[in-house]
């Protein structure tokens, strides 16, 4: 569509060459673009190994590696929607209420934008700020991948907000409806058995590796689509549901995890829902093997990006055609 | 059950803080604990790339992340039963007989002191001094996962003793009955076609990868099951077993491996057999990246704790009950 | 059979002793051999990242770990066939044209001396120089894994030499035949719509990783065979179609690849097949993992090595018994 | 001195061998020992690169290396104190004000027990607390080497406790006298040519590394131990004042810095002062290069103790001989 | 000075965080500036191992730790001068001529402009069509900081432009007056007792490492200055003149090398000569040990900078004050 | 001299194509050459770290970069002698006296065919039986290059032969005349303070690293040349000798060690001594960073080379021209 945000021509310009953004797009205002990728390079969440901070860098910097169009659905992005690369939030690393703030501030404008905001984190506790800046009509649905249910409660005695939390502090705070969350990958040992105990009271549905492989990719799908039904949804994605061997790069990495062709599968089944804001969280550089965890990262981005751009086309106003926005 | 003989609490401590123990287990005497957790740090019986005399040390740093229930299970080991990091046997990395002595005296005093030894390698060899240590009364049956048999003959003219051989040494010395042993996961090219001829005529069961591949891990394992029996068996875990993408960290490494998903499921699926002993072996740190194949190896080895604290508890007279023990 | 061409024997010298050639067997003319294992350190084609013009050292270093037999088809290349390590091509990485020219050079002489090549990479565009030298009977078939096509027209305005470009070339100047072609493994994003126009509309079969999952090794194999059918064929082995959890040392890996199993097998049933050489390419050992992509490169030589001393010998006329080559 | 306090002989347990506590020393209270060596894993005060978090495990790691006796001064301090590991301060990565109430509350009670603390760090920032836990008798000197003054202000508007802070703040509350302050080794880009307003304005002796280039280690020292006098003082070594082709792994890496050489040299050079505790700071494993870092943090931590235990000896009343202490 | 051309405050936004561009400046066009921040991916004249193609991104994302002002002169270049990260010439990895004319049109453009270009790597051969592109007025004296003299003649029979040949052929084109150039910190064993003849014949002072050491520093920068006198020159800073500890990440490592400290007061005793341009190459990321010469890289960049704006200030007319350019 | 003892062209083939020999050398039988470059693949000396296993192959690899004429001596040592790369010993990682038996009867041909051998190590134990084969006319005298003294006595209770002792146990068998041994740049610390009365008793001169830099390295050497005389003399250079910095690839790293300017002074320093062989031993590469330490060491080999080559030409009998040699 808009030939003023399109990558960089790697006919022209070699992948290796120039600053990285996002996938190669021009640098925008959340203004000017549909679809929002954001940095969120905060990890004041995280208990035990830091290192999502860098995580946005190493993402743009493995994304110079993402094409146009995807091969096996034929979705062309940035034919569909405006797309730009609108920077990084400018955390905190020294205050965790003030980036939190900071974050839900950031989204608020994105949402009163009207873009739809496609996030790399950051670890995991910022997909609550995030919310709070977009959930503002009501609480979303959510089709979550994690290793890791993130409905726990505080650590170290006081600490309610950090990465294991996001998901039970957005659903006492109304920004998720709990029955329509799904948690797909689930694993793990647990510190106690009564570990999941909110998320099942609230009503979450907790599917973890084993039901995941024994039912497999569509049909597990095609429950959580029944479940989220048409509302509008958020699709959170933590790189860690990806088994380590394809993503060691993690702060909490668990054997044992999906593969990246089911993560892909699992992703495209996506299309067609109302999805108003996505994130992939915790790659954390520092602990990366040759960027292949950022790699998977910006791969898994492009993935979203094409449901995305995708779910906004269909959904346009025919009055408002998609060659006139540019 | 004890509180003498619990993990550090990660909601107090951070995974990172502390001396790393073995899953951050207390230190103890094998007379203390039912499930003596020992470090074997010895390679003298490497044919090629050395380094699983670190093994153990990089273990214990990668268990920091174990913690205290089965996901899928339920099983909580530390309330099943007592156990402790019983620390590492004083090997000698100049004379392997001296190590082989040394590790069969260690193994000999757990076996009086009634534990049951759970290993972290060192390289393969040294499953033959733990047998010599352990298999007091009479032979034991094996469920083996490797992707080598380790039933060849001598290296470089003499040396008869490696981490090729301790099961034809084993069997040669009464210490296994060939007949209740099962290999699973072999693979990789061979020096002679006869490699096998022994493991064959000893009446040993050898499941290649590609019957593996065909059958599935549950009717291999209910085959495994069945040729062990009810009798006593020792658990030897090679991590080459798994693929190389998910444990690089290992001498031999050969493509074409299990996964770690398949491996969980295997290990699951020795629960309620009457197991003596368990090691994990051959995880080789200097070849490791990232610490992957030391945490492949810590959360097999938790997999390993959740079945022999089961088989413990489930054996354990009713007029011993538990909660006696602490 | 010859026993001059045997390799090292690791019962006698150890794995990591000795300068390593390919599989450790002995440094030969093409002359002197059937197989003749060849270098091609060239990376002048390659668009995005460099390296593999490292790739022949790696694999024959991480080639020491090859051993005689084949655990599951029970094939004995060098029992069967000579083989020898013949060397590198001499190329010049600063002038291209000057590169092709000496390796189609190379490869003459080697089609001369009757050996049938199975090559090391090097960049993926080494195999349309290869088949110059060796298709000098008319167009070959092939059969191809990889993760891109490699059909695509030029880079960079005028540049219609490149590591994305051989087929087309190929098939351009009446090496191969276009008919016979299949491509199996395909996937990852594409710059523009049109880019698999050519490979399609010169009848080449293109079979993308979600078709390969959906009907599996066998089926797909069993396709691929029936459209090569029984004239000659060449074989070209990107390593970048088996994922880059296993193979992450490469210049354009794309996640959601097949795995080392899939790729094991899909080369044993290549077994019978007509094959006139082989190549493995694209190893780039400055963005490898410990060698585990070198490994995996060595290993799947061996595999090739295996259906290609299996095919040789079965067609050997009778009146030349191969007892009498030695 | 005390049997019961001495490293394990790795002339019987390989230095591989074994839990790893600092120096392979026992584990002990505070209560116990003369010197305590202490983890301080603690990182929430970096503005940039996290990672000091790891420190503490690592130099244990990398610790087994050291020996007995100092191979220059002839110093053998565990012949001459008493010195265990008392393991590390349990420490709440997601709250720094917590984490500095613990630190501090831990080095009172080491101060209590007249234990003087040799501190591996954690970040700068902890340097703060241990201050206000053992400068309980009025301010303290300081040597301080350091590629940074560390006595900034506030960083993201209002975050006045980070590691660049420490000493600014530890002046401010009377726990060092900035007149006996000596800063070695400082160099780097600053933000701002104001940013050693503070430092100089308070007395605080800064020398760049220009300045030490040019009089050498000698007469540095010479004018260092003059300022500092015969009165207590504390030493902080930031590992980030070596250079880093030395001590790659840390977060604020600045070339041009000093050599081990140098730094040993240095440290030998505080003998006889009456040194109240240490630390060892700013080690991140995470951006470590084959535990180097870690290493050479070991290392000098090792001269440190040589230091340390030979004021302590050499303080020791007479009617309390050092044969009576076990 | 201009409040436009500021890097991004790290006292407001992390340094982490933000698309990395050099020293965190604006981006800009040649026209807008004094000083053009440029980077050349480019690495086809590399005859052994390629990767500085990768230089410009990785020195970009390390120079975010440069700051503001040096802390031993005090210069504080962007109160000085206007400088902006101008991007990356698009260069043709497939074609080596076709990327020297780009290179050397960029710089045209750049010199019409009459910004002052400070180039990031690339292999050296970029260094030619630099000063082609800038040597517009006659030649250029030159300072050159290499392990490498790099006026080396063809290589593979007929490649005259390589990495070891662009001051040759910039001496031959009348670029550089071979009298008024200084080669400083050659070593490293040579092809042929020749190799250095056109270099002495053509009258360059070659300054081997063994008399650089001999001289000190200072000794020698006299004298280089007292060569290339007032008139204009260009600087070129090959990373590999710096020992390989420091810088490993390079294509042709050279032990015995000078230290940073060395590198930074060489430098540093550039300032008041009148340097048209300079550049910093041979970066090669995929060599690089986490980053660590592109750290060195980057910080000596600044070095470079500070005595650029420092030359560039103080030869402004003082019609044309400062604080108008803004 | 002779033609058919050179290296690869690097003008006409590339550095990095090509089986790697030594220096890119003819292999050879010691029959052959002057100069046996020879490999001595062994770690089972080794007390901690293994890994030297490996270093003849990376030595070997990184020598790639060897070129012919040294730039500051101009010894061109190829057109000087005979040297040639002849081979690893086949050692036996399982068993230590085997391979000390294997490795002396290989030097005891060598010496039979009078080429003076440079050897690769493998760890320091292999000094012996090199001694051994080689000290047959009586003891040599030694200058030998260290961290580590290694005339310790046993370890781990019985084991008298190990990379500790190789000196003791050559002084004790009168291998060498320790009256005529200096060992330069000691340092470290020690078990004992007796670990160097065997040394000092038996006449040994040891400078340790403190010496060492306060006397340099010219005023060290001429001591160093007293000492030894004009009898014949081997030389043994442990890679630890140099500080980590430079050479981390080693299992026993002492920081504050010397740099590689200093190493190669001392080397040069060698030059006209009556060296009748030389070994460079310790290069570990597991423990390695992208090869620097091969490199440093296959650099320091071609220092000795050059000396050696020298030393053979100058007392070559004018009645055997070098130019009838070949």
């Amino acid at each position: 569509m808009s030939e003023d945000f399109q990558p960089l021509d790697s006919g022209l310009i070699p992948r290796f060459a120039g600053v990285p953004t996002f996938m190669r797009l021009p640098q925008a205002e959340p203004e000017q673009v549909e679809v929002a990728l954001i940095g969120v390079p905060f990890d004041g969440g995280t208990t035990n190994r830091a290192g999502p901070r860098h995580g946005p860098r190493e993402i743009r910097n493995q994304s110079s590696m993402v094409r146009r169009v995807h091969h096996a659905t034929g979705i062309s992005p940035f034919d569909l929607v405006r797309a730009g690369d609108c920077g990084d939030v400018p955390t905190n690393p020294l205050d965790l209420g003030d980036s939190l703030d900071k974050i839900a501030a950031f989204y608020r404008r994105v949402r009163e934008a009207s873009a739809v905001p496609l996030t790399a984190g950051g670890d995991h506790l910022i997909s609550l700020p995030i919310l709070r800046g977009i959930a503002t009509d009501g609480p979303l649905g959510m089709i979550h991948f994690d290793a890791h249910s993130d409905t726990y409660d505080s650590f170290f005695g006081t600490s309610r907000y950090n990465h294991g939390t996001p998901f039970r502090r957005a659903i006492e705070e109304g920004l998720l409806d709990p029955k329509r969350v799904v948690q797909i990958g689930l694993r793990g040992g647990i510190s106690d058995a009564s570990n999941f105990d909110f998320a099942k009271q609230a009503g979450i549905r907790l599917i973890f590796i084993e039901e995941f492989e024994a039912r497999g990719v569509d049909e597990v799908m095609a429950e959580a689509r029944a479940i989220v039904g048409e509302q509008p949804i958020y699709v959170s994605f933590d790189i860690d549901v990806i088994d380590p061997s394809f993503a060691p790069g993690t702060g909490t990495p668990e054997i044992g995890g999906i593969t990246t062709r089911e993560a892909q599968r699992l992703v495209r089944l996506l299309r067609g829902l109302d999805i108003r804001g996505a994130d992939l969280v915790e790659v954390s550089p520092p602990f990366d093997q040759g960027g292949i965890t950022a790699l998977t990262g910006a791969t898994m981005m492009f993935e979203l990006l094409c449901v995305l751009a995708d779910s906004i086309a269909t959904r346009r106003p025919a009055s408002a055609p998609q060659t006139m926005l540019a």
